[in-house]
C-alpha cells in the first residue's frame, strides 16, 4: 500500500503517507498547505490541551492583535529586524490604493504587542502581564516542507511582562515545562530541553531555550521555542512601570511558541511501515470500529457495533463507524495507514460472547475483552500506549547519540548515519560556524542537565566547558 | 462613571464604556483592533458554543486553508471578483522578491476552497463535504467602527457541497437556524431571518439569509450570513462529480459566516446607563465576588468568599474573586460596567447566616440565598437571564417598527426615529435604489415569515406581493 520505506526514504514515505491519509493537500502559493480535516483535527485537540496547560500553569490570558504590522515597528528591535527581515510578506496596497506605509504580515508578534503594551502598563499593578493568542504567521521559505517549514503556519504565541528578571524567567522556565509535558505526556516524544547558543537563538532574546527532538533520518527538529528577551524590546519600546518604591523602571519580557511544526514530528516519529501512528490523545477518532461479515451485512452484527459505538461516545470517546463497501482487510489497512490509535473489530465470535476484539496501533496487539472492560481500562491503557511511544523514541534516539574523540570522526559520522552528537564547545562562534560550513551540522542546544567539566573543544581543541548537541537541522 | 448616555449619543457611549471595559484597543493600522483579553474571552465562549453547534447540527469539519488566495483565483467567478476588489489587502513582495502574481489576503475563501474541492470531489461517495473554518479574514473598510466595522475581523465559514440543490438548500437553512439559536437562545438578541434583496446578496450567491438586529439608535445590523451558491462556483472552477447514474455533474454549494460583529451587537443591544450587560452564557467571568469589610480584611470574610469560589469552580462556573484596594462601592460600579452578569457579595450578614447575596446585572435585582440554593438554581437562573434580555430586545425592536402608508411618511421616519420600515416593495432594483439614494435606507431582508399578499410599492406604486424591511445600516 506504501510504495516509499521510512528507513530508506524518509522524505517520499512521509509524503505519500501523509497524502493518503488525508491529512494535508498543497496550497496554490509555494510553501502553503491545506490543513483536511483528519490533519486539523489533531492540532484542534493539541490546542485544547495546550490552551489548558498554558492558561492553568503559567496564568496566561487569550488576546488577539492584528495581522499586519507597519514596517516601522519591525524596525525598533535591530536583530530582530534582521533576523526577520529576509523572510517577511509584504501588503503593498490596500482598499484600491498604494499604502503609505508597507505593512508586514506577522512574522511572530513581539513588536505589535509591546507597542501596544508600552501603553497598557504603567504601575507595578499592571504586572505580570501575561497573554497568549492562537493564530497563523507567516514567514517566506526557499525550501517549504509540509509542517516542518511551511510559509504560513498556525502556532500560539505566549508573551510575559515582570517587573523583574527572575519573574520573567520563571514564565521562560513554566512555558518550557508545559511544552515538554505536552510533548512527552500527550504526543509520546522523546527530546532534549536547553539552551540554543548565541547564533541560534531567537532574534531579539537574550536567551532560547528550545525541546530539540531526533527524526528518523538522523536530522534534528527544534519542537518549539521559550525566549528569554531580557529589557531588549522594553527598552526600544519604552515599556517602563513605576515601582512601589516610587522608581520608573523598564519591564523584563519573555515570549513563547509551539507549532504545527508539532504534527510534523508526530508523523516522521512514530509512522511505521504501515503508515501513520496516532497518540490517542489527540487523533481525530480513538476508536475505529470495523464489522466483520461472511458475505453480506449482518443486522445483528451491526446492531452491537452501533451499540458499543453509542456506549464510547455517551463517555466522550471520539469514535468512528467504518459502514463503508470495501472488505474488512482494505479497512483494516486503511486505518492502519491512517494511524487510527485503537480498532475495534466486531464478528460473529465477538457477537456471540458480547465482547470486542481491539487493535492496538502501537504494538499491533489485539485483545478480546468486555466493552465495560475496556472503558474501565482505558486511562491505563491510554497511558500505556503514550509510554510505550515514548520509549520507543527514546530508545532510538539514545542509540544515535554519539560522542566522537576527535573531529574528523564527527565529520564522518555526519557523512554517514548523523544523529546527534555530544561533543564539548569551547562557545566560540567561529569554530560553530565553521562546523557548520564543513559538516552542515549545528548546535541544537546545551541540554539542561549537562554539567560543568573540564573538556577540550572538538574543532579548535581550546578549554571548553560544556558538552552541546551538534546535528544537522529540519 | 460613564459621561455619555446611550440613548443620546450611541457611539461615543460605546467607545467609552468599551475602552474603560478593557474590552479592545485600536491597533496601529487603521481600522483594526486588539483584542484585549476580557474581550477575547466573549469570542473564546461563542466559539465553543458555535463550534459545537455547527459539528452536531450541520455535520461540518473543522480545517485551514491558506491565508493567500493568488489574484488569478479571484478573477474566476465575475461577480465574486467586483465585490471584492474594492476592499483587498495586496502582497505584492515577499521573501526578499518581489512576487510573480500578486497574492490576496482572504477576505472569504470560496475561490482557495473550491479550487482544492475541484481536485478532491470526483464521485457522489466523496458527497456532502462540509468543512468550516475560524480564521482571520481582511476586507478595507473606509468608514472603519470597533467590531462592526473592522479591516481585519476573526469568523467562521462554513462551506457546503453537495450533490443536489435540495440538499445544499437543507445546509443553507441549517447554518441560518444553527446561527438563530445562538442569537436567540445564548446571547438574548432578538431580530428577524430573512433574505436579502439582489442588490443585497453575497457576491457571487444565488441568494443570501440574515438575521437582521436592530441597534438602540434605530440602524440595523448584519449579525450573520449564509448563502446558496447554486452552480454559480462550481461551473468557473469545475467541481463535478460523477453520479450514481454515471453521469458527470456540477456540485451545489453554500456558504455561511457569523464573525466577532456578532460581540459589537452584545455591546449596543444590552449595555445600559451603567455599562455593558454581558450574557452569562459568555461572559469572561459568570459570577464576580465582592468581599464587603468594615474597614479591613476580615479574615471570615476572606475565608468564606474564597470557600464560594472554590465551590463554584469545582462546578466549572468561571469566577473572579476581586480583592483589590478598592472600596465595595468602586467596585460594585467597576463590575457593572464590565457587564458582569453575576455579583456575589459577602459581608458579615451573609457570613452570620452562611449565605451570599446575589445582583443580577440584567435587572438590578438582589436576592440572599445559599449557596447550594445558587449552584441548584442556576440553570434556570441563566435561562431567565437571557429570557430577559431577549423579551428586552425584543420589546424595543417591535416597537421601532413602523409600517408608513406613503412614501412622505417613510422619509419622514428615516429622518427622525429610523428603525425597521414594514413596507411593500416592488421588489425593482430602481425603486431600491432610489429609497436608498433618498433616505439612506436599504433594504434588510424579507422576513421568513412574510406570506404573500396584495400591495403596492411604497417607492413607484406598482404591484407589489410581499413586505420587505427597509432601514438605515451599519
Amino acid at each position: 500500500m506504501i510504495s516509499f520505506k521510512k528507513e530508506e526514504n524518509l522524505s517520499d514515505w512521509y509524503l505519500e503517507v501523509l497524502t493518503k491519509a488525508d491529512i494535508f493537500d498543497y496550497g496554490p502559493v509555494k510553501g502553503t498547505i491545506i490543513f483536511k480535516p483528519y490533519g486539523y483535527a489533531l492540532w484542534e485537540n493539541i490546542q485544547k490541551i495546550l490552551d489548558s496547560l498554558i492558561k492553568k500553569e503559567i496564568g496566561a490570558l487569550n488576546s488577539y492583535f492584528p495581522l499586519f504590522i507597519p514596517e516601522s515597528y519591525l524596525k525598533k528591535e535591530k536583530e530582530h529586524l534582521e533576523g526577520f527581515s529576509p523572510e517577511v510578506a509584504v501588503v503593498t496596497y490596500a482598499g484600491g490604493e498604494e499604502l503609505q506605509e508597507k505593512l508586514i504580515v506577522r512574522p511572530t508578534s513581539e513588536t505589535i504587542m509591546y507597542a501596544a503594551f508600552s501603553k497598557w502598563i504603567k504601575s507595578y499593578r499592571d504586572l505580570p502581564l501575561i497573554v497568549n493568542q492562537w493564530c497563523n504567521v507567516v514567514r517566506w521559505e526557499k525550501r517549504p516542507f509540509p509542517f516542518l517549514r511551511n510559509t504560513e503556519f498556525l502556532w500560539q504565541e505566549g508573551h510575559g511582562v515582570h517587573a523583574t528578571h527572575e519573574d520573567s524567567l520563571e514564565t521562560v522556565f513554566k512555558a518550557l515545562t508545559v511544552y515538554l509535558k505536552v510533548y512527552q505526556e500527550y504526543l509520546g516524544i522523546f527530546g532534549f530541553g536547553g539552551q540554543k547558543s548565541e547564533s541560534e537563538k531567537f532574534a531579539g532574546a537574550l536567551k532560547t531555550f528550545t525541546y530539540e527532538i531526533l527524526m528518523p533520518d538522523g536530522k534534528a527538529l527544534q519542537g518549539c521555542t521559550s525566549h528569554d528577551l531580557g529589557q531588549n524590546f522594553s527598552l526600544p519600546f519604552e515599556i517602563r512601570f513605576q515601582d512601589k518604591d516610587m522608581n520608573l523602571k523598564y519591564v523584563w519580557q519573555n515570549s513563547w511558541g509551539f507549532s504545527t511544526r508539532s504534527l510534523g514530528a508526530i508523523f516522521m516519529v512514530h509512522g511505521d511501515e504501515n503508515g501513520l501512528i496516532l497518540p490517542p490523545t489527540i487523533a481525530p477518532y480513538q476508536f475505529v470500529i470495523i464489522p466483520i461479515y461472511d458475505g453480506r451485512v449482518d443486522r445483528e452484527i451491526d446492531d452491537w457495533a452501533k451499540k458499543i459505538m453509542a456506549s464510547l461516545k455517551e463517555k466522550n470517546f471520539s469514535v468512528f463507524y467504518d459502514t463503508s463497501e470495501e472488505t474488512p482487510g482494505f479497512k483494516f489497512n486503511f486505518w492502519e495507514l491512517k494511524g487510527a490509535p485503537f480498532r475495534i473489530e466486531i464478528g460473529k465470535k465477538e457477537l456471540e460472547n458480547k465482547k470486542l476484539t481491539l487493535f492496538r496501533r502501537d504494538n499491533k496487539e489485539k485483545e478480546t475483552l468486555t466493552l465495560e472492560n475496556l472503558i474501565d481500562n482505558y486511562p491505563r491503557l491510554e497511558k500505556n500506549f503514550i509510554q510505550n511511544l515514548f520509549q520507543r523514541s527514546k530508545e532510538f534516539t539514545l542509540k544515535n547519540i554519539s560522542e566522537p574523540s576527535s573531529y574528523s570522526e564527527f565529520k564522518e559520522i555526519m557523512e554517514t548515519k548523523r544523529g546527534f552528537l555530544r561533543v564539548f564547545w569551547c562557545e566560540n562562534e567561529k569554530c560553530e560556524a565553521k562546523i557548520k560550513e564543513e559538516t552542515k551540522a549545528t548546535t541544537r542546544c546545551l541540554p539542561l542537565e549537562e554539567k560543568e567539566e573540564k573538556g577540550k573543544c572538538i574543532y579548535c581543541g581550546k578549554e571548553a566547558k560544556r558538552r552541546w548537541l551538534f546535528a544537522q537541522a529540519y
